[in-house]
């Protein structure tokens, strides 16, 4: 996608052709600043400390990671200490674990000499395809905003198509395109008239500080409303389609995603609105029966909830709290909305029901390799 | 309820007899400050300005804002503007109406120097009724709460009881005691072990800044959490019941509160949480038949989502933006739950069903007067 009118994926390889430049995200909106990775521990620090994040993001930095760490050492240690560093950042995303058991495999059976070369080949690759898959997911959605358009287009009202977002699952949280924005994007290119709800997302307000910027910089039509606002927009026929990205869906079509997911899930079902998950197969972890039971839910610091920063007048980048001090907080990153709410899964194979049996059969080799590993 | 030890209310008659003092709301977590109302204008802007905020006292400084306009002028016009001016500042509760009829009522057939001796009678009243009503509220509530201990205490895990709230409906909301937090303060001082989840209520924080300080200074223990959070909670039976106040709840039932109150309340249905709503019998509106068609939504200015106050880490008070210069945002103050999802209403006289029938025989004066008046 575009910034200031230049084409910017949020992860590249640096002209030195080993180092690894991102978009540092804690900045925006108010700063666009990129960062170098030069280490293992610098990838590590990136996704812990949320420099990049989003599913598919976090596993192509995680692979770039694990080069990182192999031109340090190419050993079977080394490379098991890199796996096991970056495993370690951050628990929901699945694609994490995706990303480092396709680096294992790259670089596994090959000579010490030619492990860096291999892992750097994968890593480029998981990009590419990752940006590949989102242009399918794009085009897979973007068919259901033309349809929505298509019947808005002959009713009183005019055709803009409303469509409500959680989050950021634009091409921040992925090398390029998006999982959830694709489509939107795609839909606004071809002349659509989208207009995009977008949650502010506490307590980190990536749909304020990402989502927001990103379809301000494409030039999208867009409104930011608390989390608490997508209830009654969607009561009052305000909403044509909800549509979200995930960390991680369960076999069983479960959804993991940002906090506060399930609350518009349940929305979208007691108002008759559709409500579609966008996500590359990566994000399917078929190991996992059940999401609501089984999918670990990461904790993180009360100080996310307590303390926000923004711009002053001025324009200073100042942190103030919010929360009484002696007041104890809870920030949970995720949860789970059941397969049960969820209209369907837009994929890069097409629009897929969520349960076990459609996920399967759209998926077979992930499928039969999870139930291989015994999952 | 007190404040660093001291019975203090919300709002109250200076000892010159005649001015009003009030806490400013809108300072607080950070600092407690009182402000002193001597003119209508004062009542107008402390209501408008959310300085005071909350249906029921909301509807307690209308009558006081009243009796000062009177002291300026007692004529038939004076006290229409005053009604006028003041009917003007909140469009949503309905306490603000109930409580300018009752003080039309009171003086309108008085010479005019009377009208503001028994201006003032009616004020007083009507707040020492608010807190007579909150009591009570407080008792019916409290047996739902002592119910839910003594079957904890039975069980595995402990007899620790979690509410969950939205907004503020304490004693900051109202004169004094509070609806939703009447029934917890009421618990918390019997020795039941209760812990409240805290929405922080995006936007204006309500929760983080004022629910969570109350509970605070009460020693009530409690949890400040991001409005995303309450249905993950409920999911994995962290949440035993949730409570909310109103601020106006139609004929058949339907609540009309905070922004985001109907996310939870589908929260709770789908997890079998029981919902309750706490109001003093002026939250009902028997002149609207259906809520959700007919309850006009206030609409708020969008900086108070996109700039959020605190304090520094060096105790300055700052406001910082968080949203992109350039984006809009959308501001809907309250949204309406459907009579469906709510379990039951907590009123001074008891707990009752939300429809009509079991409204209208708990309160037939009401129900009546409003049919005389065509509602």
């Amino acid at each position: 996608m575009k910034v200031d009118g230049k084409p910017t994926r949020s992860i590249w390889l640096e002209p030195d052709g080993w180092s690894v430049g991102i978009v540092d995200q804690t900045l925006l909106p108010h700063r666009f600043a990129v960062a170098r990775l030069t280490t293992l521990e610098d990838a590590a620090y990136a996704i812990r400390g949320m420099q990049v994040r989003g599913a598919p993001l976090i596993g192509a930095t995680a692979a770039y990671g694990v080069c990182l760490a192999l031109r340090q050492g190419a050993s079977d240690e080394g490379l098991e200490h890199a796996v096991a560093t970056l495993r370690r950042t951050r628990p929901t995303a699945v694609n994490l674990k995706w990303a480092l058991d396709e680096m294992t495999a790259a670089v596994r059976n090959q000579e010490r000499a030619a492990r860096v070369d291999a892992a750097y080949r994968r890593a480029a690759q998981i990009c590419d395809e990752d940006v590949a898959i989102n242009q399918a997911i794009g085009r897979h959605g973007g068919l259901l905003i033309e349809a929505i358009a298509a019947k808005k287009a002959s009713k009183k009202g005019g055709a803009r198509v409303n469509l409500l977002t959680h989050c950021n699952a634009g091409w921040l949280a992925t090398v390029d395109v998006g999982t959830a924005m694709a489509p939107i994007y795609l839909a606004h290119d071809r002349g659509l008239p989208v207009h995009v709800w977008v949650d502010e997302t506490r307590p980190r307000n990536q749909g304020a500080s990402l989502t927001a910027w990103e379809l301000g910089q494409h030039g999208v039509p867009h409104t930011v409303i608390p989390d608490n606002t997508g209830g009654h927009l969607m009561q009052h026929a305000m909403v044509d389609m909800a549509i979200v990205g995930t960390d991680r869906v369960a076999a069983n079509g479960d959804v993991c995603n940002k906090i506060g997911t399930y609350l518009k899930a349940l929305a979208a079902k007691d108002n008759g609105v559709p409500f579609y998950v966008a996500l590359p197969s990566p994000s399917i972890d078929f190991s996992v029966a059940d999401g609501i039971a089984e999918i670990p839910i990461e904790e993180r610091d009360g100080d996310e909830v307590a303390a926000i920063t923004g711009r002053t007048a001025d324009g200073r980048i100042e942190t103030v709290r919010v929360v009484p001090e002696r007041s104890p907080v809870k920030n949970y990153g995720f949860d789970v909305t059941p397969a049960r709410l969820v209209t369907g899964l837009i994929t890069e194979r097409g629009v897929i029901a969520p349960n076990r049996d459609a996920l399967a059969s759209a998926f077979p080799e992930r499928a039969a390799s999870a139930k291989a590993h015994g999952g």
